[in-house]
């Protein structure tokens, strides 16, 4: 694809070279983003961070790449502040706000929305989440985590033993990080989950179809064995008809120091799209693994400001001069990574 | 007026050399809002953007102004996240927040209450909505908004012929818009509404007193004949006194293309101060207009941002050192306008 | 104590040197905060201003003085849009939150909140108020603001007679206040109170083990008489079982003009943290003193955001080159103090 001026709405518009591409440049940020150099490459540009929906990590963490990069971020955080709520269409909504920025993120509650609002922005749209349907910059920082964590083991993507746990069902992140690596060869998915929150049979066949290996699974022991990832997730509460149909399988997976040391081989990469539900009655992934090496899942969330930050610059094309508006930091950085 | 330092709060303040003098500012912010160019020239000022009512377009439209202009905004969206729920006067909030930036733009649901906190307020102070009172600067884009389209027909404000439809007697816009056209000469006003939601008695008279003609009239079709510039507004339901009562005028009166074809004169400029309201049962201007080259409600909102530079611009005294302080923008900014 | 990459969580980790420091930073923090220059010290840092409480004044303050120095600010400002309803840990909140910002100001409404946070946090940490239990900031702008006053009156902390008034059992700012003069000496406390809203006794015992005068008194008429310094509080209705219960409390501590000229020696400067309640039925401090040239409160909030540019400057290491980065102002900013 080409990037310049191009809204970033779903997984699926991405060939495997493109997200290599978005790899690369999110290598080439890491220096600004550990603050060893700033870059002020965005110096007067605006970003329209749009939140009709709660959200504080993924709000700042775009929020922050932006500024990263030098430019300025004017925000929305509530919807029922919002002309929606008198009758507007996203159309008008869209129009409308891509007058005020250079580039828009947006995340709204309702499946398929932000690829409307697209349809009417004349500036650049990135989906940060429109309700079941689509997160890709989450499955781009999650796949981005796992290049990174293998290569350090000299391995690859190609090839790589990966196991999903928990509300597969339900969870749009486990979604949208199985078609990305749909795009890579040879990777083996042992799916865990209860029988009733299965990852949808759609995604499973396509998966089947581009040549990989799909092992469904109830029985967490056995299938925990002989992975290179295991990526949890956890219940998602919010998207059950009622409270007590999510406790029916809330604890149900949980990983912890014992169960990691007994059934994983070591140095298998724990990851996890976080927030994690540490609450007694769920905590599908405990403390006490908190100071393990091969917890990544600090790493994932410091990785998505690397994969946002490319992001904005492909977009906005100025990936070549990045460096030449660099310069050093002058502030204390210590104790940072 | 003097704008150095002065509090904009009403259209009132304004002689026809101020707003003459706000246009062309505004004229001259058009290659910064459009990207042709930059401007740092107010980096290191701060704007609070107080919004003690909810709203996204208006204060997301004024955070922008300033950022196009260099400077950094703070903001507040939420009344309950305010002093002002502890038994805090708008004196004392005005005496502290003035402390905190070098300038303020307020909306605040009470009228008056813009004016009373500017009292208290040792910086400018722009009125960015006061209840159904005051909204300045909505009035002045779509004036602004008005001469540029008139200009491109070779026409002027002066003896230009305009009809309001709608909720003429709710909407602020409508009225303060009547108040700065009244400072032009000879201009005819049709205004279309319900009996029950006339435009005002004073406002009416004033325009007469003025000089200028003023037909009143429930009936569209006839209204809308051999007229400039047609503005329709939303029923504002939230100043109705229930939702049953608003919906006996909801939907009354609609602007669509066949409507338009039959009634309007070729090249009628449509204007609303948007949000339109789009659900079936209001539609008071259909979207199969959203192409037509005469409808000019996005360019209001672009032309929004102009007008809130220029109030800046003029309020902070850096109109002359705006051209000195630019340079080329560097990001990607096709697709734009 | 060493101030880059320090958190600031409590008044009880400085030493007199410690805050005489931070005191010396503020002063020179004068020209940039008055406007007569700027400073990009901290151009391309970004603070996360975390609020997970409604509050507006410290919030903006803590912001402004960030872009004061040249930063950015990234926000949040209410709990709900937040992980932590979804059962995150703190510890999480803090490793992930930290990875997006060079500094972190946060608000949280449970006592040892933000220290719990800043355990996990990889950046420094500064407490905007931790429930009941500290704001170290607001202490700190106190003694400040009482430094300048009773230095314009050639007079010291040392030495001084201060009486506090209102609900000092509810209070975080007197507790933090007494604590941090407890490093002064020979203060004498004269502590005006309803008995059952009197400061905790243990509070009371430190300060007389320091060697402190300590009166303790329920009438006000007596104990104004011959201070330096009256400090006022709002009775602190969210911290009282019940809103009746608070109002047995509430308008039994006033202080008015006729009151003030009875009672007060001369020149008495009259203090509070504000928000005051100016409604009829509390009225703790009446609008009839605004004009009182011993009125502090204003210059209060405006040393606020003087004493937070300085805590910044510290912890980040960049009080040094303030100065070398610094420019005239080149807007128009009369009328501002």
């Amino acid at each position: 694809m080409r990037f310049p001026g191009a809204h970033i709405l779903s997984v699926t518009q991405f060939e495997r070279a493109d997200v290599e591409r978005i790899f690369e440049v999110a290598d080439s940020m890491r220096p600004y983003a550990h603050r060893e150099r700033m870059t002020k490459v965005l110096d007067g540009a605006i970003l329209g961070n749009m939140f009709f929906e709660p959200s504080t990590r993924t709000r700042v963490s775009f929020g922050c790449a932006f500024n990263l990069l030098g430019g300025e971020v004017r925000e929305t955080t509530d919807i029922k502040a919002s002309s929606l709520t008198k009758g507007e269409s996203l159309y008008d909504t869209g129009r409308v706000m891509s007058g005020y920025s250079d580039i828009i993120v947006m995340r709204h509650p309702q499946a398929g929305s932000v690829a409307e609002f697209a349809k009417a922005s004349r500036v650049p749209v990135l989906n940060a989440g429109d309700g079941p349907n689509e997160h890709p910059s989450q499955a781009l920082l999650d796949l981005y985590t796992i290049k990174k964590e293998l290569k350090s083991r000299q391995q690859t993507i190609d090839g790589m033993h990966i196991a999903m746990i928990g509300d597969l069902k339900h969870g749009r992140t486990v979604h949208s990080l199985s078609k990305l690596v749909s795009l890579y060869k040879k990777v083996k998915f042992t799916l865990i989950s209860p029988r009733e929150l299965a990852m949808p049979a759609g995604i499973v066949e396509d998966l089947r179809r581009c040549g990989h290996e799909v092992v469904e699974t109830e029985d967490m022991e056995s299938g925990l064995v002989s992975n290179d990832i295991v990526y949890l997730t956890r219940i998602q509460e919010e998207r059950f008809a009622s409270k007590p149909e999510a406790d029916l399988y809330r604890g149900r997976f949980r990983l912890n120091q014992s169960i990691y040391t007994q059934y994983c081989q070591p140095n298998t990469v724990i990851m996890h799209p976080l927030p994690r539900d540490s609450r007694d009655d769920a905590n599908e992934l405990d403390n006490d693994l908190n100071q393990h090496p091969s917890l990544a899942i600090f790493r994932q969330t410091d990785n998505g400001v690397l994969v946002r930050m490319a992001l904005f610059a492909l977009t906005l094309d100025v990936c070549e001069q990045i460096d030449k508006s660099s310069r050093e930091v002058n502030w204390y950085t210590e104790r940072r990574f």
